[in-house]
């Protein structure tokens, strides 16, 4: 019964590589088959396209549902080419309206307008509302099912209600309390509800909703639900009526899939948006290949410092042992405070409106985080090589980290503003302006120190 | 009504401000004292210790409670400091175990003693329970408090046991069905309580159960409740009996501080564990200064190597104008394929028996990347420089993204197997090991190809 994550299904694993590389539907379903919900969806997440299909197949039809609906959009749209269209068409049929616009993202236009043609006109308008949303939007990972009650009905017409609506709506445990116009008034919770007498008024047990725009960014609104801990975020329009609910488990995926991105960039490439081992190493060349261009092309900033500077390198090139480490250090003084404030940032902790505290806080931390490396600097490097050389060091490290904690600082901040990604936005900025001016510091306090 | 986290609340936060540091507590109440619960709580997470506790006490006594309840532990702990004793011994008695424990985490131990026995003898063993287990694990976050049911009991037993613990239960959703011996035999939704006839037999209705044991790793556990799309994971002991439930809002706050940890760790500094504006600059510069020791000790690998080679940059000293460049494109790679590997480690999408598929694919990965950066990079250089030197720097950059990348693919997966945190692994060796094999490996191509 015990399910540890990890221990995992190393002997299927290998049998079903096995099957499945022999083309053998019958050992593959042989060993797919037995396998619950959870364990499929992890084997499946980790096979070539061609493989999952072939795999999938194999399960029977109410596992293989279960199995389709939680797989990620982007591999749910590789299996429907590899599906009979009929099949397909009742798994679509049977998806919520939220994750089926995620499915219809991922799909070629003409195979999406098909499926959304083949359903029934409830579903179609149900669809048609999530997608009528702007990508990124909460609306388009809002569910439009949901229970309402009124604030003059009684706690046990409320119950009434649920109970009708139990098959359809996407979550029962909290009602929804709008006035006649539909706008939101309140929220009652299911077990507040069971706790009424059947007699007590909705208005006298419901409490203050909190909700958020439907065109507002999914991120935030996940993250707000996530903060307000609730089960259910309402979503409403700009006339303040309810379109629409973001459930918690929506909420954790989208901020998984935020995380995952904010991850990806401030390693400086794009998200891959589907499991490691399913995507062909072309996909993977291309998530990176343009930020290491564009990092390779800011770097050529630094050979022109060093270049300018080429006749200090000849007449000492001592000075160039420690490029790595300063430009290193510096860099590294750079990410630490880049990685704090995007985080910050994510989080709400921080404001853009903030930028001056921050600044004050980051140079306060540069100055001292320089004035320790730089003392063992100058004493490491004045024993290893002479008291000129140390001070040279230390000074410039000093310097390039105040330097360095101040921008990494400013970096993501000045990203949000100008409502670029701040993780994307500081990491090019910190890996070519920091390099350059951390060489100008340096060649600037060699020459002035050793007289050159 | 519609309350978008990002439009926020200025105004008073100004006017804030200034009463705080006027030490008026007039004004302090009146600006604060109107607030909703989220506004008061972003407002508490972005003052200072002192400020934080003035600003706190002019809440009214229930709002109070609901905002103490949904601070950062750590914010707790500093709370109670300026707390009066009673005041503190009503809010703890009224938290849920779980949230009491991670107070007391943060708490001294006197303070931590003395709440304890303050506590009903029910509630204390409650909190004894969740206490009991290791730091890090599951069951110290899960809830000891939910609704059981048994197989043979009818749906409306069931929806009277619900009745009985509405007050009490961390959630009432999800019932967990065991046997006589408080084994996990089922789950059964309230939802699908309210549809069953109320004769019909929980045995029929239940749900095959998921669940962990009360040591895993939280963070495991978590991003299981997360994929499983679950309210409520279950809980057992090594004897595989029901003792708690870990629910989805507090699998999110879990999730939420570990992914604040890798993006922390991955940019080289340890997390803060509080909102950053509500962090003393001396604790920022603590949770940096080692990294970055560590990372300019292991860059001194670096100033070794170029040192090596004194002689053959005495004779070129132009090499050492693509130094940045090159250790940079090496660092950055290395950090790509890092990334990627930490997190597909995270969700689950890779395990550290995969390492040969990692190895192969990023060698296939780094040598690609390698290919396109070194056409561009010899063209370049052999424009602006010479052909021999276009040539040394497009074969070491075809060398150094192939080693980068995959020595940044299986730094992760050996932090894994070592048990160490992948990021923190990582980081190191890649600003170390491939900055300074980087160098030798230019060194190599260079001395051979220009006959040094």
């Amino acid at each position: 019964m015990i399910k540890t994550p990890t221990s995992s299904f190393d002997f299927s694993a290998e049998q079903l590589a096995k099957a499945l590389a022999a083309n053998d539907i019958a050992a593959t379903s042989k060993v797919f088959h037995p396998l619950g919900t959870a364990e499929a969806l992890e084997q499946l997440e980790r096979l070539n396209t061609f493989d999952r299909a072939l795999a999938y197949r194999t399960l029977p039809k109410d596992r293989a549902m279960e199995v389709f609906e939680r797989l990620d959009a982007s591999l749910q749209a590789d299996l429907v080419a590899g599906l009979q269209e009929a099949d397909v068409a009742e798994v679509f049929a049977a998806m919520s309206p939220d994750d089926r616009v995620a499915l219809l993202d991922e799909l070629p236009a003409s195979v999406a307008n098909r499926l959304i043609l083949g359903l029934t006109e409830k579903e179609r308008a149900l669809t048609s509302t999530v997608l009528g949303y702007p990508q990124g939007a909460v609306g388009r990972y809002m569910s439009p099912e949901f229970v309402i009650t009124h604030p003059g009905l009684s706690a046990g017409q409320t119950l009434e209600r649920v109970r009708k609506q139990l098959d359809d709506a996407e979550s029962v445990y909290t009602i929804l309390v709008t006035d006649t116009g539909r706008h939101l008034v309140g929220v009652v919770s299911l077990r507040d509800v069971l706790r009424a007498e059947p007699a007590e008024r909705v208005q006298d047990i419901m409490k203050k909703p909190i909700s958020v725009g439907a065109t507002l960014d999914a991120e935030e609104a996940a993250r707000y639900c996530a903060d307000a801990k609730v089960l259910v975020l309402p979503i409403v329009d700009a006339e303040e009526r309810l379109v629409g609910i973001l459930t918690v488990d929506d909420a954790l995926r989208i901020l998984e899939d935020a995380e995952s991105e904010d991850a990806a960039r401030s390693g400086g490439t794009e998200p891959l948006r589907r499991p490691y081992l399913a995507t062909p190493v072309r996909a993977i060349v291309r998530a990176r290949v343009v930020w290491l261009l564009v990092l390779a092309l800011g770097a050529t900033l630094t050979v022109q410092v060093i270049g300018a500077f080429e006749a200090t390198l000849e007449a000492q090139v001592v000075l160039s042992l420690f490029i790595p480490l300063l430009i290193g250090t510096g860099g590294n003084t750079g990410n630490q405070a880049a990685t704090t404030i995007t985080r910050a940032l994510a989080l709400g902790d921080v404001r853009p409106r903030d930028v001056f505290k921050v600044f004050v806080r980051e140079v306060r931390v540069g100055a001292m985080l320089g004035l320790l490396l730089g003392s063992l600097g100058f004493a490491i490097a004045s024993l290893a090589f002479t008291v000129p050389i140390g001070l040279v060091i230390g000074l410039t490290l000093l310097g390039v980290c105040t330097m360095a904690a101040s921008i990494g600082g400013l970096m993501p901040l000045l990203g949000k503003a100008v409502r670029a990604d701040p993780a994307v936005f500081s990491n090019p900025f910190i890996s070519t302006f920091v390099d350059a001016a951390g060489l100008i510091i340096y060649f600037l306090i060699a020459t002035s120190v050793l007289g050159l």
